[in-house]
């Protein structure tokens, strides 16, 4: 079973990774850009068929390694 | 507007940090963990009211700068 988990920093937290990218698309000439956000993705493929309990595992996958829960929030889906 | 970006490697390219998360998961006891591919995701928020203008924008800026399209493939979703 494959999910994906996306990784987004907490809005009041600052991206200067994204800050950078903003920057550059900007200096590229896309004026109509207003902010470009920078977060982690991940697929995960679990040997689990019960889609509940794989999701459980994912969630504790998250929370012990992939995701700083200080400064970040995670989406987990099924794909 | 404001739009996700979700970049990944292709199929058939080695994803050597993916590899690193994987063998870190195992070793802190995820026995059901199959794989882990890692990516970048992006969220592009644009000053554009007509959605499929805004998202030949986002296209470009894709092509342009956030993907590698020799080892990268990208999906655009509104948000």
């Amino acid at each position: 079973m494959k999910f994906s988990v996306t990784v987004t920093l907490k809005k009041d937290v600052l991206d200067p990774q994204g800050k950078v990218v903003q920057t550059t698309l900007k200096n590229l000439g896309f004026e109509e850009l207003k902010s470009v956000r920078q977060g982690k993705f991940f697929e995960v493929e679990v040997d689990e068929l019960d889609q509940r309990k794989a999701e459980i595992k994912i969630k504790e996958m998250c929370e012990k390694l992939l995701v700083n829960l200080i400064i970040e929030d995670y989406k987990i889906n099924k794909i």
